[in-house]
């Protein structure tokens, strides 16, 4: 019998604990080994747990037993969980893991030393919870030659985004809300600042293009500056605001991270995304657009992927996916935003017409109810972001909102 | 190095060439092992084709090829398909296919022998096209109890019904564009009835539930009877008319596999596919819903599908996956779709609210444009199929219409 080991008793890690043992006759069906908890790991104390006699305070009981073959971490974080991870993959050990700011920083380096001790480092769960996206991406669409991804990585912002649109919230208030439900945490700086999302689509680049796309690399923007009026314009175009994480291949064969918000035409599939549902869109040569859909978050969800990945690796017991990308010694290989097209719309106040047609030549204006005489909203042509810039400076009066279109 | 060999040179067949060469660097790299296309059966000459000399009209050159590892069997049907299909697993070889009709009629058998001789029969490509659905199905969710599907499982029949809503077309004008447009056959039967969604909800049902289901246990009702009116109604009711094929379990342990047309809201993701897009929604008890969406059909999304199969295969050589399911004598696990629960959306001529009243009690009245005075339409509450039937027939007048709301 193999054990597995689940390295954190938070959310997560009960989560999978319960899941596991829930569909535990089919889980077993599926991998073709007998699979059984073995350990679980926590500095707390779970003495009426149905599971007491599982826990452990010290990783060396893992790593010393044999039979633990694989590892969840769902502990979070890069202290840690980046230790215990290298320890058990050097022990040959698979990891499957839910902790993005591990694979975005540190996946490179785990995934080698995965191939090099013949183990697996999985971690669907990292991106987009529930929803299946890093083993389609990476072996279903394997005959394809990625062109770009686009996607609704954040739960929590989506959240917030949807209560500004459907029920003319305002950000506070939706904020507010998303906190009273657990969407949120009490400091949501890594879900409004898009630190999260940006994390995510590091991921999705590395996997996509084989390079290690480093956070610090990654343009992001989050929506702490969007209003409901910029909502109320969205919808007078004909779209919705989304928090977008993208990567997309440039003319000149370097990639384009990027996380920010976005006017989504009612087109594209990812503008009826609603609440705490993520969507991820992949464009490639052969499918031109696939997406895939779900909860990006919470327990059961989350504990999902983790177990999918357990299965996976239960098969593959000794052998490397070659799942993997190359580390990269520095980001010349991404693209400057400013030098990307784009259209985008503006809403000012104080600027004539004149001024705004000297600037941008012709625009399409928006309009929306209550719309002030003094209030100009439109949608600028398609241009370098660096020259739209300019423009925008040239115009004078006040900028109250700034909002690019998607563009793919 | 592996060889693979091509069943068939149509269109999924010379796009599984086009496009294994577009990308073969990626490819070889993907799956760990030098490979190249060994043999391409077909009974036509292509002298011009710069593939000309991999040609062969003779199935023993690939049968009696040990280099040979993987097949792509692309011709369609249950003859020489089935033949073929059975020699080479029975040699060890893997086959990939985009054949639908195969894996609905034969999967349980094929999978079996592809066990039994240490390889894979592998279908990513009968269902859904270009959408990742089969491995996601069966390796992410692994870890969850599904408890039932639904999908736009067919791009013909959806092209139809967004012209018939998007564009206040009739059922004939959209057939004929459709067919004018390359979407539809000169013979749209397979389509049009429901034939072609019958068939992948069988091998998602099988794949889901682990038995067996043949087509001809399916109930199966197509789009040919639905009007512009009914779209209309649908409309003001709040959502679309889709071709659904789904399966759910029931409250006996049964499963329900059907197709029919459904009033789908808007809340619901798949109300949004348009065009010749498909999309699945699965429902587990751990990722509560997750949808995959894309191109259903075409030469290079099923090609798509079919490489990603290949590299697969490729990886998993020697190895048979654990993706079976049993072969079933009867039909006892199947539900009758009358005992279902369901709520109904009517129109009728020559029929008083009174007379509606006394039969459904309470109901919910829709209205359209230019609706005329002796017509009625609305939604019944929610009974079993069987007595709505009762109380429909007892209503006397003329029903113009009849349409099951999506339950999920």
């Amino acid at each position: 019998m193999s054990k597995i080991a689940v390295l954190g008793y938070g959310v997560v890690g009960s989560g999978t604990v319960e899941l596991f043992y829930k569909n535990k006759d089919k889980i077993i069906k599926k991998s073709g080994r007998d699979l059984d908890i073995g350990y679980i790991l926590d500095i707390r104390d779970f003495p009426d747990s149905p599971y007491a006699d599982k826990f452990t305070k010290n990783i060396n009981d893992i790593l010393e037993d044999d039979d633990v073959k694989i590892v969840a971490e769902v502990m979070g974080g890069v202290g840690d969980a980046y230790e215990y991870t290298k320890k058990c993959l050097e022990k040959g050990k698979s990891v499957v893991t839910s902790n993005k700011e591990l694979v975005a920083k540190k996946g490179a380096e785990l995934l080698k030393l995965a191939k090099a001790h013949d183990c697996n480092f999985l971690f669907e769960a990292s991106t987009g919870g529930a929803i299946p996206i890093i083993r389609p991406l990476h072996q279903c669409l394997a005959g394809n030659d990625i062109t770009g991804i686009e996607g609704i990585l954040n739960g929590t912002t989506n959240f917030i985004l949807t209560k500004m649109i459907n029920e003319q919230m305002s950000f506070e208030d939706a904020l507010s809300m998303a906190q009273k439900l657990g969407y949120a945490e009490k400091d949501p700086t890594a879900d409004v600042e898009g630190h999260d999302a940006c994390r995510k689509i590091c991921i999705l680049s590395s996997l996509a293009f084989g390079k290690h796309v480093y956070p610090d690399w990654v343009h992001c923007e989050g929506i702490t500056k969007l209003t409901l009026e910029d909502a109320c314009y969205a919808e007078s175009w004909g779209g919705a605001i989304k928090l977008i994480g993208s990567v997309k291949r440039t003319e000149d064969g370097k990639i384009l991270p990027m996380v920010r918000p976005a006017f989504v035409c009612y087109g594209n599939q990812l503008s009826h995304i609603s609440d705490v549902f993520n969507g991820v869109m992949v464009y490639g040569d052969a499918v031109e657009e696939v997406m895939f859909y779900g909860r990006g978050a919470g327990k059961l969800p989350t504990a999902s992927a983790i177990v999918g990945d357990i299965v996976d690796a239960a098969k593959m017991n000794g052998t490397s996916v070659s799942q993997v990308w190359e580390d990269s010694p520095d980001s010349s290989f991404i693209a400057d935003y400013k030098d990307d097209v784009v259209s985008v719309y503006v809403r000012v106040r104080g600027v004539t017409g004149e001024k705004i047609s000297s600037a941008f030549g012709t625009v399409e204006y928006l309009s929306r109810e209550g719309q002030p005489d003094d209030e100009l909203a439109f949608i600028s042509p398609a241009m370098k972001e660096r020259d739209f810039d300019a423009k925008l400076d040239s115009l004078g009066g006040q900028v109250l909102g700034k909002i690019r279109l998607l563009d793919m």
